[in-house]
This record gives structure tokens, C-alpha cells and sequence, in this order.
């Protein structure tokens, strides 16, 4: 059960809702967004809301019956909208693009991409700085220097930002270089970030476990909203099966069954989707057309000498190509509804 | 490798043919087709196609180093075609739509299933005579009695019909009433049933098995092309993962990759690969802009009454609008090549 | 609902019992077996079964949850036991070491394997003469004749035959020389195989599906059962999974949960469980102790020239090794019971 | 490539083999353990080791093919032991029983478990006080006051403590108070949580991720060894896959594969491996006769009323009994042998 608060709510009128809910058994846990106040009540038994719904300091009573609360669509029936400012946002039917380097690499790698977004039309560049390798022998990153390196130029050109956080202790230190913190498939389930997520006034995205299930996505973006951050993007980024003739399986059915469950934009990730480049366009372009609101690819000058995930990186010509036609798709989308 | 043979050939001279690649170890297997004659040669030792590529009844050599090689896009770069006859056919580009019940029902079901499929332009009725059950006790359809009923109404109203066979023994009866023969998911690895099928002059669809990979999909398409039936799609269909939010996982991935390896169409079956009526066309519609170049989707007049498959049926209102949007689809597909 | 019938039973009392579950909408199939005669009866409403308890021609009834019946441990406790004759039998405590090549390749080949069951006290010969295989270009073994000419030596050694029947077709043919039919992997879900299986006097084992759960496994049982045939025996031989460093992910947890669901004995298949020669015996040896009542593993005089799993064959002297160490490790569990 | 240092080594020989190995083109690690120093030399180009095994300096020199080297058992053929003191060792043939409830809940659960250990002659007790929790509302866990309750009661009885670290920052909190900081199924790949456990002078047991690959169990070893800490476990507790009929599916394969690989302990975690209480002994017994060096599992007074994982936890009695079956079981595996 979520119990919207109103704006002016009192200590006194919480703490008198809480005593009612006690007595039914049931457990609350206050939380308080940049957005609105709430106050959340799990219990098993019937529970009339008509005996707290003309309470003082009570706004609106939603009764959800899913095991996630706060991100279920059963309360909140308009779609969530990211805003980043400077006239970008992510949004149903806005399709947000978010394309660049699997890693980081240098100033020449940084200005030569924006430079590419520019033309493209892209306002969202993706990079990573530090990279989760399976081999602790592999290059993992420029760090946190890369990050204040890529955010400079960004900035001036109008660029948002999106890259991934390891680790909590990463969280204060990348926050004022970055737009949007990206929370990868292999941290889904690192409940510590999560929570820590929660207290940050930046949006974050938050990647579907590498065998993750479409409700532990969302039971992971529920830790971040009670935590206190409303500004959530769930993305799909393919699953690992038996296959082994791509990367992963791009789990398409994800797009809609997410759509309908939660109120939270939905953003597809093809290149890790497949992780074969010939074939990102199609599952980029099919997977707006099954309900995406925004895509997030890797694109490189150079894919053959990038430091990482070359095989699966556009060159900026078939990523100026694919941004035209993602723009179609919604296009044509949005005049079937 | 394959050696394709012209058509005025001689034994003697592939007789010559298979002398000499007896010596270099290789293994052959003569394979004639509708289409044509081909001699393949499995071997493992180094060999100068030269020698043999000007000899008397030689046509073309193709060198493919995928282990199914008849079905392989390395030999064959154009898309194959198969043509049903009255102007139906499925080829690259063509969006062949088969649409019906999951299973035959009676004569008003199918009466009103032609109707339906009439009014929106479809051409190819599917449906099920033989049902394969998980149970021993669940109805296992209306047996060859009902696919005579159904052809007679088909084919009197142009409508061509696909439909599963489970056994050889059904291959014979079923023959004079169905345009199209449907491998079910099942039976992909069926090989004797595959045999047999390469022996028929109708067109085969092969489902991808329950959990099958790519490359099995191909190895059976491979076992019905070299039993001499060229006439063959595959249908990507959804496959057993972890995730039990949707009945399969659709593997979209699947779409462009075998159309990559194969000349073969390429059918997807949304219906079973998410398995939730309102999200079959969401699902259909971006297999379709991942190319494929057909769907065989699930209709009924009234999907709460089906015998079976209900939850991922859909209605004829429903059926109507996703026909119009993938033909919309397919020509947004083609502008963007 | 199994309803037992009593030997004596009349064709005018079972109508009478047919009559009574009708009117309740229950939807009944008679099953003979060489053992007994059952109805069995399906439906969803209340039934008071002391209605029907005390009617002649009535020895027992058994409401069974379970959506498989005949093979559910639910009204069979006594665990079932499968005689071949000679001694000769699989049972609860008894376990059933059957031994052999992944392929029949001659005379000398089975001569040498007979003989080297006969030392190590193996009763029972497992070895492929249809083969099914992902390429139609790859050996499909040797045949009936192979067949014949197995069965001619083994029983002139005593030793009993099982070997996988592929198609309805074969059933007939090898009938005669086989002492228990093996359901493979694929066919797992061939349902008209499974109805034929289930009108033939003799045993089949029945391999859990490349992914098939275990409850389809059950229900492939419930086929034959149900057909008439309750000879049965369930083989766990792995499942397919993401995880690449075996052939097969071998399920032990089966093992207890199938012992624990149904009555029929459980076989493992370590062998395909895991591929790889060396690790073999660890696997066969926890699956007795995990509650197996026999094992079927691969062995040949020469694994490296074994026509076809070579690298997961052992030779004789780690066969006769794996034999007394699986003797040992039964006793032991049947001292900890 | 792995240089074996001496203990005597001179900065100065280190560099001049970081010297010549440059020119080489291989990139080098220096890695200093409680145990000893290595050189990691990762590069492609051919290398003859005899060109430095002579140097000062140079204890030994292995190439490791394998990605992963440390924990390779290319290299170092003798499995490993971990020491915890008091006579509690883990190692090969020794049978590491750790044994306790899922999540500490207090000073009498904790006491009568202890009691419970010392009657069994468990030496170990596992238990946690941060939980890895799905959901964001339920119970996290006692937190670091409960551990320090638990270690009071544990030293004073001679008992040692496993218990999950989460996050960086509770590895410094929970140091004194555990004598082996276990990872998680879901932070196996948190490389920053490895990286800083490889500082630390306790043993670390790292859980195979949830749907994480035999290969990625020993790279997230590798990071943990190379970073500093010899003193290692893995531990299989079963992987997701699409079958339900068990919580997880343990991965018996993983333990003579992971045997062979490596040549740190293989510790096996039933409980989690099946999740079904009756089942847990069964794959507890089976995966040491397969070669498991330990087991990890949950026992509680009263399994109904645990907080959590209550179904797939032992008695105390159910607990006493597995104790010593294990001890025979691990007595026969070695007379085996």
C-alpha cells in the first residue's frame, strides 16, 4: 500500500497513521523523494483504506499488490519523465539517444565523438571510465581524471553525460561530472549502490542483471526510489541463455511486459543485445518499435582499434544512419497508437 | 562443398566426379531437388577446386565452411522463394501473413476464421489437426476429418493452409490438404520426420526447437534440403530461459542472424515467443523491422472459448489492425534500406 | 482420480462408474496394462469419492493432485520395479549398471564390450544402432542388422539389450532384440512414439529432454503408462544451460525429486551429464548416492576411435573400476537409510 | 606467465625482469601475497623462459595458458589449505563442515546453534547479519551489532565464523569479528569488493554468481588472489536455469571441473543448491563423493520460524545426522581413491 502525503503533511499526522497501521500489523517505511512524500505499508491481512483515506495530511491511498511498490504502474498510471535539463529529457514517445565509446580513451576520442553527436542530432553521450572486467588483468578505465577530461568538453558542447559507478565510494566523487549514473549488469543486485542511489539528485539507469529477471529489475529500481530518487531509466540489455551465437539474447519481450508493469521509461541497450555490429541497427530499430523509450549504443570512430566491445560498435556513419531511422520508427510508432 | 550439377548431366560423369573425391577422402551424398542436382563433399584434406571446376557436368562449386551447406547464404547470396501457388508466396520483402486458431475447432470456427482473414487481406490459414499435449489427457485435435473439412473451405474461399505434422505416418494423409507443412518445436530434431519431408513437394516451416540453437535450426533445415526438398522456411518461435514473465523468450537476435547464415525465409511466431495477447503485436511488428519476412500469429473469433492457446490469442478486431500495421512495417522497412 | 478396477471387472460396471463421472463432467480414459486395469478421470469439480467406492468392479481409488497421475508417487508408494527375466531387474536398492559404446560398429567391437561386461558384472548392454545426429552428412549407424547381430551375441552371454528406437517404424523391427526400448533426448516429446511405446511388452526408458523439465519428463511417462505399458524408466542425462565447460548441465537435483514424485525407477546418465571422460565416475558415483537405482554410462575398448563420443567413453579398466566403486557406494547408502 | 620470486628478491632484479619482459611487449603485475611475490607477465609474442629463469632473484617460472593464472592448477599442483587456527583447516580430503542458520536473529538462536555445532563436531558456523535482499522492504539483518554478539559467544565455545560481506565498507567492520568473509552469489563479479578483499589477512570464500560460469568463479578468484590474498574457497551453490521444480540447479558438473582447474578448496552449498529441505542432504552427500572439500549449509532450532530461508533448512537432528553421514561418505571417497 502506498499512502501519498501531502506537501504540508505533519510529524504528528504521520506518526498517527503509523500507529494505525501497527495495530493491523502491518510495516511502514517512510520515504521522502525530491518529488513527493510517502509512506509505504506492507502487511498480509484486509485492511479497510477508507478507515485512513480522509486522514489529515493524506493525499491519495493505492492499494498494489505487486511486491515492488513505488514503481509499479498499478499507482502511478502517467509515465515517469527524466528531465536533464537544457531541454532534454527522456520521456514515453520521446526516444532518448545515448550513444558513444564502450571506454573512455583520451581527449581526441572525447571531442571527435561529440563532435559526431552534434551533427547527429544526440544530446546524450555514453562512455565508461571505470569498467567492470572479468579479468583483473584487463585495462579498467581512465578513472575518475577521464571522467573531468570527457565532462569539460562535454559541457561546452552541450553534451549530457552517462557512464557507470562501481562502487558507493565512486558516487560523491563522479556526481557533479556526470548527468545520468549508470548501474550495470553485473551491480543490478548491489543492494549497498543501490541504496546509495537513492540519496543522489541525479537520475540513474539501472541495467537488467546478467540473468536477471524482469521483476528483480524492477525490485532494483523500488531499492533506489525508497531510497529517494524518483528519477529512474530501466534498461534492457539482453540476457545470457544457452545461445551462444550472439553475445546475449536481447530479451524483447522485456520492452513491453516492463512498460506494462511500471511507470519508469524504458531504455534498450542492442549492442550489448547482440554484440554483433552489422546487427545493432535491426534490434535498436525493433526494439523502439516494440515500446523503447530511448536506446543507448556504442559508436566509435574507429570501432577495429577501440580499447573495448569493437565488434559490437557502429562507426559514427552507421550510427548518424541509425539515429535517422530510430527517429522514423517513432515517428511511424507513434501515429499507430 | 557443394557441386552444383547441370541438369543434362550423365551418371558416368558424376560417377568421375565422386572417383575423385573418394581419393582426397571426401564423403559424398547426391542430393536432387525440384530445383536441381548437387553433389556434397565432406572432407577435412586441402583441395584445388580447379581440378574438378571445368569438368563435363559441373555447373558451380561453392567452397562453404559452415557445417550445414545447402542451406547456407555462402553459396546461395540470393534469397530463396517459395510459391504457393494463386499468387502466394513468401519471399524477402514479401510479408507472407499466416494467421488462425491454435487449433480446428468445427466448421463455424473455421468459416468465420476465412471470413476474417479474407477482409484483411491474409492469405495463409493456420491451424492445428494434430495437437501436440504435455498431457496424455488434454484434446489432441479433430484429426485428418477436420483438415479435410478445413481444405475444403479453405480452398474454395483461395485460402492456402498451414498446419503441424507430428509423424511420417501423417505425412501421406495430410498431403492433398495442406499447402504448407509445419515442423513443430517439438519435432525440430525429429530427423527421421525430417527425411520424409525431404521426399514431399510442399513447403516445409521448421520451428526453432523448444530450446534449440541457431545453428540447429539450420542442421535440420539442412536434413530436409538434402532429402531433396528445397521449398523451406525457418520460424523463430521463442526459447526456454530462466525468465517466466512471457511463456518463451522471443529471440529477436535469431531474426538477423539466421537471415545472415541462410537464403531461407524467415517466418517469427510472436505468439508463442511472448505468449501475452496484448503484447503479441508489439512483438510481431519488431520482428518484422528486424526482418523477417512473415509471421504466423494466433486469431480466433472469441480467444476466451479457444480449445486452446487463449491468453496469447488474438481477437479478429485485433488481427485486422496488427495486418495493416506490419504491412505498414514492411514498407518502412524497405524505404530504409 | 485413478480409479483401480478389479481383474474380474465388467464392461456394464465400468459404464456404470463412466456414467456417474460423466454427470459430473469428468472426462475419463481406460487404461490396460499388463498389469492392471485403471480409469482414469479428470475434472475440476468436488467429488465425493465414496460414492463410487463401494461399487463393484472397484479395488481402489486414489486422488491424485498431480496433473500427471499413473506415475505420480501420490497413489503408487511402493516403488515399481522393472523385471527383463534372467535375474535380471531394476528396483529400488538394485542398482541397474547398464554399459556399452555410443554406437554398435561390428562384431569385434561387441564382442570385446560383452565380454568385458561379463567380467565386471554388468548385466545389462546399452549401444546405438539408429543414431540421431545434428548433421545429416555425420554416421547414422549401422541399423537393424547391427541389431541382429548384437542381439545374437548378447544372448548367448546373457547379457540383456537396450538401445534407442527413433521412429514409430522401428518399434516393430526391433522388437524382437531389444530387452528395453530407450527414449532419447529429442524424442523425449515425440508423442505418437510415446502412445506406441505404450502397446509394446517390453520396457522403455525415457530420457529427460535436452531442456525438458521435470515435470515433462513425468508426463512423457504418463503417456506410455497411460498407454498401457508400465515398464518404465526415467533417465536423467543433464540439461542445456548457459554453461559451456560440459557438454550438459547433469540436473542431480532430479534425482531426489523424481524418487520423490513418482514411483518409477531413476537411471542416470553421466556420460551426457557432463562429456568429459575423467569426470565421469565422480558423477555417476554421487547420482547413486543422490538416490539413482541404476546407471547407464558409455564405455569402449578404444574411446579415441569410437565413432562418436569418444571424449566422453571410458575404456574397460576405468568401466570395471567404476562398477565395483558404484557397488560400494550403494551399499553405503543403503546402510545410512 | 607466472615468475615465482624469491623471498630474497632485490627491487632492483625485479626491475630488470619488468625490463626484458617490456621489450617483450608483455604487460606485468607484481603481486605480493601473505605466502609469497610473483610476477604476472600476461602478452601474447612467443617467449623463451629460459632467458630469464636463470636470472637472480627467479625462484621458478610457469606459462599458464589459461586467462586465469594464480588460481590455475597449471601452475601449482598441490591443492591449497586455508588455516584458520585452532586446528580448523580447510583443505583437500579434510571435509570443512560449516553449518548454521541463513540470517543471525539473536543471543538464544545464536547460543543454541553453537550448542547444536559443539555436539556435532562442527567447527564453523555460518550465519548472516547483512542480507542481500531482493525486496528493499524486507528484514536486512542484524548488522555489525549481531555479529558482535555472534563472535563473543563463537570464540568463547571455539568456534569459528563465516559471514557475507556486502560492500567495501563493512570489510573493515567486520574484520575483527570473522575469522572467513564469505562473497555473495550476487557480488561475485563486484570487482571493487574483490579487489579490496584481496588487502585483507582473512580467508575469503567467494560463491559462484547466479547464473555466473565455472571461468568466472576463477577470474573473481584471480583478482582476489592478485590482489594480495592466497587464502581462497570457491563454492558452487547452484546456477538459475529454466527449471522450477528446485530453487537452483546445483551444478555437480562444477566440483570435480573446478577440481581440476584449480587448486584452491571447493566448498558445496546444498541448501541453496535445491532449496527443498528433504533434498539437501542427498546433493550435500553426492557433491562430496564428487570431490566437494567442504559444506556450507543451514541448520536452525526451529526451521519453520526462521526469518528467512526457512525451507530449505535443517533440524538440528536432520543436521546431526548429515555431520556424520559426510564424515563416512568422505572416509569412503578416500579409500577410493
Amino acid at each position: 500500500m502506498i499512502i501519498q502525503l501531502k506537501p504540508q503533511v505533519t510529524p504528528q499526522q504521520v506518526d498517527r497513521l503509523r500507529d494505525i497501521l501497527d495495530q493491523k500489523k502491518f510495516t511502514t517505511k517512510d520515504v521522502n523523494t525530491q518529488k513527493g512524500s510517502y509512506l509505504i505499508a506492507i502487511g498480509k491481512g484486509d485492511f479497510d483504506i477508507r478507515s485512513i483515506g480522509f486522514m489529515e495530511g493524506v493525499a491519495d491511498i493505492h492499494v498494489v499488490s505487486d511486491n515492488y511498490k513505488l514503481v509499479s504502474a498499478k499507482w502511478k498510471v502517467d509515465p515517469s519523465e527524466v528531465d536533464l535539463g537544457d531541454g532534454v529529457n527522456i520521456k514515453q514517445g520521446g526516444l532518448a539517444l545515448m550513444a558513444g565509446p564502450c571506454s573512455i580513451e583520451g581527449e581526441e576520442q572525447i571531442n571527435n565523438t561529440v563532435e559526431h553527436l552534434k551533427e547527429a542530432g544526440i544530446r546524450i553521450m555514453r562512455g565508461g571510465v571505470y569498467k567492470p572486467r572479468s579479468s583483473p588483468y584487463s585495462f579498467r578505465g581512465m578513472g575518475i581524471e577521464g571522467l573531468k577530461l570527457w565532462h569539460e568538453i562535454a559541457q561546452r558542447n552541450g553534451i549530457k553525460i552517462i557512464s557507470e559507478v562501481m562502487q558507493v565510494s565512486q558516487i560523491e566523487e563522479m556526481h557533479d561530472y556526470v548527468d545520468i549514473f549508470q548501474v550495470g549488469a553485473r551491480n543490478t543486485q548491489n543492494y549497498n549502490l543501490l541504496d546509495e542511489l537513492g540519496k543522489v539528485d541525479k537520475p540513474v539507469l539501472i541495467k537488467r542483471g546478467i540473468s536477471g529477471t524482469i521483476d528483480e529489475l524492477l525490485y532494483s529500481a523500488e531499492y533506489v526510489f525508497s531510497g529517494g530518487n524518483e528519477n529512474l531509466l530501466l534498461c534492457e540489455r539482453g540476457i545470457r541463455t544457452y545461445e551462444k551465437a550472439s553475445r546475449n539474447t536481447f530479451d524483447i519481450n522485456a520492452i513491453p511486459i516492463l512498460k506494462a508493469k511500471s511507470h519508469l521509461p524504458v531504455i534498450s541497450d542492442p549492442s550489448h543485445g547482440i554484440g554483433i555490429r552489422d546487427h545493432v541497427p535491426a534490434i535498436a530499430m525493433a526494439s523502439v518499435l516494440a515500446g523503447a523509450d530511448g536506446v543507448i549504443y556504442e559508436t566509435h570512430q574507429d570501432p577495429r582499434k577501440a580499447f573495448s566491445d569493437g565488434q559490437q560498435t557502429l562507426n559514427f556513419r552507421q550510427s548518424s544512419q541509425l539515429a535517422n531511422n530510430l527517429r522514423r520508427v517513432m515517428k511511424m510508432r507513434k501515429e499507430m497508437l
